[in-house]
């Protein structure tokens, strides 16, 4: 195990700028909080790239850490490099999955358009998994899949998911040629979504918070489906809708 | 139109303390931000005790704001009294619904079981009033309802449907009493839920998001669903699984 006492270590440095999105893209890498989503990672192993714990905490016993680089630090450099308030004293830093293989045949995708909130993306990324989604694909314009906010969020999700990032409109196009059918989310040129039965295969889209998914991305799909709003409310959350549509279409 | 340029006013210290779940819950009142938000409430005029409005902003010409107390302060007032970081120039006062009388004939209910999280609470009424249900039960436990990250989550939904305080065992009963089934929410002892069909009349239980639904409660409902989970995940988000199974269930 390494050891690291002094704040002012070119390595804290470097995993603070983790924080920004920047960092994180040009790295590949990302810094995730807390026992349990370090726990959740290390399930894939590859993923992981160092584990950095508190010189007060102990590594769980059962935890396999061959291979995996450890460094103990000072509470104040953990908590000068995390992103919580009160850090639970470890972190780790994980490999971005890139280059993602995904086999369309059969496959049932969640497509995201620009949504901005940390917490609906988290939320939308552990619906899509638990509802045993095959990948989520995120289109430009969406919050960074590896905010520290969204992988709280995932509760962990993100490690059982393929998550793309990638262009809609070619998307779109692709998983049509293979004949799965598309649906957009609207509240205009929609259909009731019960009309639709449930499907072996499918895409959903979902858009943003406030302008919705896309209007041209809404012409290029097979349907578009609304869900009726039977009090006053303009609409629901994207994570809510995404889920009513998830769970009624598998 | 009242004035206030001192910060040190005591009315400007009353309208702070109303952060306070202990303030809010003596006077009877809370506090929303945003012309928005205003907007929406003053559909609901008797619910509106006061507004206060930066005197950098103007009114807007369509509202009626006849026998509603105005105050104009300066940003830095306004500012101190905010919860939000950067204010719009508006809140208003409102008054807490208390002693709302129920027809259960008929009811579609939410029943919310010591939800923490103020954006799950919010997120739950906005789908409560979307879904069309007659009320929102709160049991003790939950987060304040009145609290200023809940009242922005609900996206006025708050205005719209009644929110009733109550002791969830006593509800129970007396839903049960009415003969409309009662549904809790379980990983444990539970149907999968699409084997329930639509109802004209049902409660729904959601509880805490990590212990869920307190265990006696579940012995008392008519029956408990769950709802699969075909990933790794081990759960869903507590405004999610509401969303799902409200909209199943009506």
């Amino acid at each position: 195990m390494n050891r690291i006492q002094s704040i002012k270590n070119p390595q804290v440095k470097q995993w603070k700028k983790l924080q920004t999105k920047k960092e994180r893209d040009k790295t590949h890498t990302y810094m995730i909080e807390g026992f349990h989503l370090v726990e959740e990672a290390l399930d894939y192993k590859d993923m992981v790239h160092e584990v950095i714990i508190s010189e007060n905490k102990e590594i769980p016993l059962q935890w396999d850490l061959d291979n995996i680089n450890v460094t103990s630090v000072t509470d104040e450099i953990l908590q000068y490099i995390s992103e919580t308030e009160t850090t639970q004293g470890i972190v780790a830093i994980c490999k971005q999955r890139t280059n993602e293989h995904l086999l369309l045949k059969n496959a049932k995708l969640l497509l995201i358009d620009a949504v901005q909130d940390p917490g609906n993306l988290g939320t939308l990324i552990r619906t899509a998994e638990a509802c045993g989604l095959d990948a989520v694909i995120v289109g430009e314009g969406t919050v960074d899949v590896y905010n520290s906010k969204v992988i709280r969020s995932t509760q962990g999700a993100l490690f059982h998911i393929p998550i793309i990032k990638g262009d809609l409109f070619q998307w779109v196009e692709k998983i049509k040629a293979e004949e799965i059918p598309v649906f957009g989310t609207s509240l205009e040129g929609a259909i009731p979504y019960k009309e639709v039965n449930s499907q072996n295969r499918f895409a959903l889209i979902v858009g943003n918070e406030g302008s919705g998914v896309n209007h041209q991305l809404l012409e290029q799909t097979t349907r578009n489906l609304y869900i009726p709003i039977y009090g006053k409310s303009e609409s629901l959350n994207v994570g809510v809708a995404a889920a009513i549509l998830l769970y009624h279409l598998r």
